[in-house]
């Protein structure tokens, strides 16, 4: 290829074919712990242990959402970026996918005071999650914010796991898996705006590729943390020093 | 002195004492630039540059609220402050300070848009308001929140400026300095707040110091935004290369 092709940006609907094919290749719902949970093959320890750890995940999504507007000069931009940690935490008396995620660790028969003290979280999933807030805290503003654009392909698994729940789990319930019915709506809401405001900036070749690098990153965020939890938890469960033992926690 | 009482903690009583003391002595209501504004000494260019400079403090009051959340792990915590970014950014489509802000420099004949292109801030003002954002993202939480505390000396100067505002400029009238009327109520309730968290948490000596010298750092924040003012447009006027000339931007 000569030089000038390799440098020469996608078109824009190539460069957005670019971003779906990461997803149809690297989303974590080809994780073959996803696969085990929606298809109803995990023990309820196996479900707790997906709970107490994508807790953390849950929590740090406001923080990272908090160091992308720390960054961002526009106030326009800020007040449509707010919305994101509102839907994660909610007002201060009610409401938010935080809370609505610890009655799901309370359908699973989890003490939701244990799951939102974070202890038991397994330090894989605390390095990945970290990794992803030092990441849009410290990215230029176009790969920060490419990285969120995992929510192209979430509806997806929401949807896939909301009726994998429900058919195979006697904790399934409207009540319990709200966090999920939410994120429904509130995700594609988010992806749409991003996916334009990356389209709109990334015309260089050299933009487009760190916003696919971006989003690859993403993806390894995501998998790390299945990786981490199977190797914990599926047989030969493999729980590392720190992590959360069945039986700790419960209700 | 012995080790031990320079090692002892102040009394909650003595440690809020000192901390009030930090303001009645390097608080920005003693500056010159403050006492011309408020006695209606200032030019209209003068009352100008004020508005321009301070504009670009007021936009990152939420990126350094936001870099503090980025930071916390409570969720509850986090909750509570979101207000602080609410208050200064507003909706999407309407409110905040910010908006507030830009009707204050419509008030004195500026073109908000050239306001908010944030063209002609001096480049003394850029470097103490970052030097605020960096310090609340780097920081220690404690400091971070101790920093926020000039809040605590902000009513009386905001209540100084509105009747000094009201008695000796024409532009000034409810909608130009609706600004600071929002502030007599938003800036206690803050305040009450992280002077609470602080005091709750500032129970050694090293910690009470570090949050004295936090208050101390943000004055001097304040403090060196109105000296640059003051070089820049009060007589002998010496305008950087870079700052705002007057009869730029003007409606």
């Amino acid at each position: 290829m000569t030089h000038a092709a390799l440098t020469a940006p996608d078109s824009a609907a190539d460069f957005e074919a670019r971003l779906r094919q990461i997803g149809a290749e690297r989303y974590h719902d080809k994780h073959p712990f996803h696969q085990l949970l929606h298809s109803g093959g995990c023990s309820i320890d196996q479900v707790r242990a997906w709970v107490i750890n994508r807790y953390y995940y849950q929590t740090r999504i406001p923080m990272k959402d908090a160091a992308f507007m720390s960054r961002v000069s526009d106030p326009d931009l800020r007040r449509v970026w707010r919305s994101r940690i509102e839907d994660h935490d909610g007002g201060v008396n009610e409401g938010g996918g935080i809370r609505r995620w610890l009655k799901l660790a309370e359908g699973v028969g989890l003490d939701p005071d244990y799951v939102a003290s974070e202890v038991g979280i397994l330090p894989a999933t605390r390095f990945a999650v970290d990794a992803y807030v030092r990441f849009v805290r410290d990215a230029p503003l176009l790969p920060a914010m490419a990285s969120s654009l995992t929510e192209l392909f979430a509806p997806t698994i929401h949807k896939t796991r909301i009726a994998g729940l429900l058919a195979h789990y006697d904790f399934a319930n409207p009540n319990t898996i709200s966090y999920f019915q939410h994120r429904l709506t509130e995700a594609p809401k988010d992806v749409a705006f991003g996916l334009k405001w990356v389209m709109d900036r990334a015309i260089s070749r050299a933009d487009q590729d760190a916003a696919a690098a971006a989003l690859i990153f993403k993806t390894e965020v995501l998998w790390a943390q299945l990786d981490a939890l199977h190797s914990a938890y599926v047989a030969p469960a493999r729980i590392p020093p720190g992590g959360w033992q069945p039986h700790e926690g419960l209700l």
